[in-house]
């Protein structure tokens, strides 16, 4: 696979084009910055963990039937996937209130949500991402009512597969971010990546925090956090309690 | 009507209960508040002039059909109403790019929506009035699934018919905002005030604003506008081309 030109460099990684026309190269980076780009800064080893960890949670989501961009690992920080168009909403489900959430609704952290909530946000970082109702989404001509709701399905079957997922590896999957995109047949994929700066991602034992909140709120043993993560994601889930007793 | 005690004094009016349990009085008070409250001042005779076009504006939806908690303009600053359970959502209807719309989605003032946009705010000085999606409404339990459906068709048929009287009065309805309120029965009614302080309204032929941004943009002619509001409410209503063609 030839790496060609770069197309795009975002805050956390690099997209560029292959030999392929219908493939791309993502290049995961250690840089990270929070609140609309206000902090910057960079974590050690981030993008050699979020590569590995986006892979194993992508393969987890295709084995179960979900619709991915991934294709394949092809070195430490460098995921090769199918080419698509992105959809320019980031579409966040939470089962536990924090973050913006609590800033806007004035929720304590922690808080469980009854139903998991899906919301859409503007991809747009000169606006600061805000949110939309579906809407706005129609009157921006961003998606059709029919694709918002496969959005939404979408998000609410990953959010399932992923709540087992962290489960059985001690973790409580609080909220996280995806992204969609286009094939030229209209196909929807999932897209970009699932990690530690996209998740919200507490130890289910001792509520700690193991996701970019760290950074975000400088709560220190920031690299320890990502390492951790992709230490329980690449070992053998435990058995749930409620599996041992199937 | 007896005046009784003082319910609730926000930040242009206030409420006192009546000898009546299920009527309310409402004064509108010359104070104006903008940006959650940031910036403060008087607008002479508003209270007065805010209270005859509610009260105009009112028996004209009430004449088309709506229903709403008018009863009777009592004095100069003062309506008389049902006494209702207010909903914790501003309901604002959009014809016309403006205000939080284009600081939220970047598009330029004036621009006009190819559809009138429904958006709910929450209720929530505190918060700073956030937007809401349907799926936070639900969460929150602030109405019913059934209950914001009614709420957005009555929007949409008060903005059908505001926006005719005004055109009848040479004023484009840029946007509004609404409240409503239930009765112990569960019956809901359009509720508060409806005035400069709450609809954007521009002359058809300058475009000149007359309403609340004149105070929150400290464009002048503040009470000007208000007054000339008002004078075209109590006028008879030009007949529009269409109309003089039946």
């Amino acid at each position: 696979m030839q790496r060609g030109e770069k197309l795009y460099e975002g805050k956390a990684k690099v997209v560029y084009a292959t030999d392929q026309p219908d493939q791309l190269l993502i290049e995961f980076k250690d840089e990270a910055t929070a609140f609309d780009g206000k902090k910057r800064g960079t974590i050690a080893q981030k993008g050699v963990r979020n590569a590995a960890i986006t892979a194993v949670i992508y393969r987890y989501l295709q084995d179960h039937g979900i619709p991915t961009h991934f294709l394949a690992q092809v070195s430490d920080t460098v995921l090769l996937v199918r080419k698509v168009k992105i959809i320019p909403l980031e579409v966040v489900v939470r089962n536990i209130a924090a973050g913006s959430f609590c800033r806007r609704l004035g929720w304590p952290e922690g808080q469980t949500l009854f139903n998991p909530l899906v919301e859409f946000f503007y991809k747009d970082d000169r606006l600061g991402d805000p949110l939309l109702t579906e809407d706005h989404i129609q009157l921006l001509r961003l998606a059709t009512p029919e694709q918002v709701e496969r959005l939404k399905t979408l998000a609410l079957q990953v959010n399932q597969l992923l709540q087992r997922f962290w489960s059985e590896r001690g973790i409580v999957l609080v909220d996280f971010k995806l992204e969609f995109g286009q094939t030229p047949t209209g196909e929807i994929l999932l897209a970009d990546e699932i990690s530690p700066d996209t998740c919200r991602l507490w130890d289910a034992s001792t509520g700690d925090k193991l996701d970019k909140d760290r950074f975000r709120q400088d709560l220190g043993r920031v690299e320890e956090a990502y390492a951790e993560i992709l230490r329980r994601v690449t070992s053998s889930p435990a058995a749930t309690p409620a599996e041992r007793g199937k």
